[in-house]
């Protein structure tokens, strides 16, 4: 006889009533009377657990009476109607068989235990129904941008995890290096002798894959990236981790307009499906741990998102008569509170801000007719801020090679690049959307490391 | 008006003709005349181009008739049936507005082009034949595979790419750290003194995402890994590559018999996908990369794939009178000839090896009762050899901690993954998958250096 999956009986609840079914799955609480006891299994396919009721027919009912929280167990039974509150169905137990009585030094026991002990179980607390709620909603959420991507026809490219480039130009990286640090070769000069590592030169770790990204675009018109990036940056912070996962879609012949439409479209396309797919669990971020969520995403799905260039954001912060931690005038780097006051006060939903001082802005962003500007778009969401920054892209060779230089940058580092513009140059745009800034959003939870299985950070490497 | 896709004018045809029609795309190919010229158009969307047939009507037809090879441009014009042979469409232009008239030195002009060459161009090889079909195999591949373990309940998890454990065990390592290789803090005895390090201790690139995996398939059952991975091996051959993708599933309540299941429909699933869905790009494939390529993929469709234990595949080797340049005998780690006469000459389909000796496999694999054999699978698959290795865990936590003591490891080492084994041990199995071998297959290219958009191997990271 096939095995049933506790999603299965909840799903197709009148296929499986009055049948026999077998469940495999985990003891999350037991309580036994004399002659009978109830146990709440659940198998992981789920969220929630199913109800097994057992009694002295079965052969082993001292044995099941003793059985230890987490205990692996088989159930075979009826699915029959429940008398009891709280659940609609219930197995009536004619044999459970015994995997494993689990040690009783089990360390989740049910009771509450904070996110902060519970990061030092990483490898246990999936168990648990915040994370297993936020486990189950990254993989949703995972699968809902291949999906949103490739039904409209964009590739999916895996940019190089380690690269020889340092042109990336986002911030501290990590070196990737096979030398033997107690006893490095050294150039004549005392330094180390980077032509001696595995790849011939000093190599480091991805802080994004869009460089790269653009030379599929130039290919392929629509392209995608979704894959591992890293900060080395020592900043212990509720919203930084060392490696997290990062979205970079770039689309051909498509100016900042169209870009703001793929990335307004993906969002909502997002959370539809992860409200559609994962009800149970969202209705449990709903109520324990962001009360107002449903109200927030619902806001996102039901708002045509606001668009605006930052000068005349700019003025309206100016005019706001708030008094701001950091002063505004033309040309800041927008802080958190600006954002936040645009977005939850102002606006009240998502909102584009556009064409940012250049100065501010990466060297590759498209330089506007005003020469002070650039194309670049940032989308604001109440409740988090900065969600997705992204540019209409330089292709002007002539405009890029300056803008290159005149930051002091090489032009040679950027061959590649460059050749994207000598060799069919073509307007398009992209954006980036931080994977974990994303799932933070959709379920509340505030802390990076807990939505991340096993989370990088300053001095933790764990597991 | 909308912009159109090449893909759309192909899957939709009926829809588009004698209509007006706005294409963007890069010149492949121009021939003029001297009142008319024909451009094929390539957009990206799709593998192949549309024509267009321009004339002195258009007001920049000078312009046009010079129009160098890769240039950008847009097109409107009628969608007509075609005179000509080769094309069942093509369209009238009205109007053709240049983005811009690419630089002559374009590298990839329109004559062959070795594979080697081309790996020196990474940024510019997808936009010949067969690189674009190989990169869109391999993101339609990508999205089959979701898309299989998704439909099926399947849990998708990030394991950590940085990882501070060095008990995966799979082979050489990539460091990775922040110290400064000229400035080395180190410790009294003159050795470095790692805690110094960004994450306060050694970490390197992970090589396997499974001991991490089998935790969260002890909290939902059933889940896969699909990331990147690294092996800093120093081997130049057309297998191996520092970077690869690998695909990692790992199910409960599962024993070998399931994970040979899961690992056959798996494999049907992806081909059957790939076919459906990339027609065009097969069919050059199997034209003009592998012959025979449709032949060798349908027969791993319509075959019920072959399982035998590593015992009777040593008696058929034994028996076959073939003489292998690795003599065959009980113990042996199996060599590609041997993995290939099997697949290939004997069983003429894939086959599943299992139950291999316990000193050639890892320590995580299930002891069999015989206490020299352990519950290990093999896919072998005609024309490339093992593409697939699994095995149902060892789930004793007595064996386990034996098994790793006996090999010399330290328990303390393992001691989340032995949480598993203390806490609710359960019966479970998974295999590995590498991402870049089954696109070989599929594809016939055989060098990974060409199914990798920008290949990472000793002395290569370049882009």
């Amino acid at each position: 006889m096939e095995k049933n999956t506790v999603k299965s009986l909840y799903r197709e609840t009148e296929k499986y009533l009055d049948q026999e079914v077998i469940i495999n799955g985990w003891v999350k609480k037991i309580r036994d009377q004399k002659n009978f006891g109830f146990i709440e299994v659940n198998d992981g396919s789920f969220f929630k657990g199913v109800q097994v009721v057992f009694d002295t027919r079965l052969s082993n009912f001292e044995e099941v009476s003793r059985l230890s929280i987490i205990s692996s167990i088989e159930v075979k039974g009826k699915l029959v109607k429940s008398q009891g509150a709280g659940q609609a169905f219930e197995i009536m137990a004619e044999e459970i068989n015994v995997f494993q009585k689990a040690d009783l030094e089990y360390p989740l026991q049910n009771k509450r235990h904070t996110f902060e002990y519970l990061r030092t179980k990483a490898h246990l607390r999936p168990r648990t129904n915040t994370f297993s709620a936020v486990f189950r909603v990254r993989s949703v959420v995972a699968y809902a941008i291949h999906k949103f991507f490739q039904e409209n026809g964009f590739v999916y490219v895996h940019t190089p995890i380690i690269t020889g480039s340092d042109c990336e130009g986002a911030g501290e990286m990590f070196r990737v290096t096979t030398l033997d640090l107690n006893s490095l070769p050294k150039k004549e000069d005392g330094t180390v002798d980077n032509s001696k590592d595995f790849f011939g030169k000093e190599t480091n770790l991805t802080v994004s894959g869009q460089l790269s990204g653009e030379t599929f675009c130039s290919a392929f018109r629509n392209i995608y990236t979704f894959g591992p990036t890293f900060r080395a940056e020592n900043s212990n912070t509720a919203r930084h981790a060392s490696e997290f996962w990062m979205i970079e879609p770039e689309i051909a012949f498509a100016d900042l307009e169209a870009n703001m439409e793929l990335a307004e479209s993906m969002v909502k396309y997002i959370i539809k499906f992860v409200m559609d797919e994962c009800p149970e669990e969202m209705e449990f971020f709903n109520n324990f741990i962001e009360k107002g969520l449903f109200d927030k995403l619902n806001n996102v799905l039901n708002s045509d998102f606001g668009r605006l260039t930052y000068t005349e954001a700019i003025d309206i912060l100016l005019k706001s008569g708030k008094k701001f931690d950091y002063p505004v005038e033309w040309g800041i780097d927008l802080q958190s509170e600006h954002e936040r006051y645009l977005a939850e006060e102002y606006f009240k939903k998502p909102v584009f801000l556009t064409d940012y001082p250049k100065d501010i802005k990466a060297f590759y962003m498209k330089l506007n007719p005003d020469g002070k500007t650039v194309r670049a778009m940032d989308l604001l969401a109440p409740g988090i801020g900065e969600i997705i920054g992204g540019s209409q892209r330089e292709d002007s060779l002539e405009i890029l090679e300056n803008r290159i230089t005149e930051l002091g940058m090489k032009p040679e580092d950027y061959e590649f690049y460059l050749d994207l513009r000598r060799f069919g140059s073509f307007p398009h745009s992209g954006y980036g959307l931080g994977f974990e800034r994303i799932i933070m959003y959709i379920t509340g939870m505030t802390n990076i490391r807990d939505v991340i299985p096993f989370p990088r950070t300053p001095n933790n490497a764990e597991f």
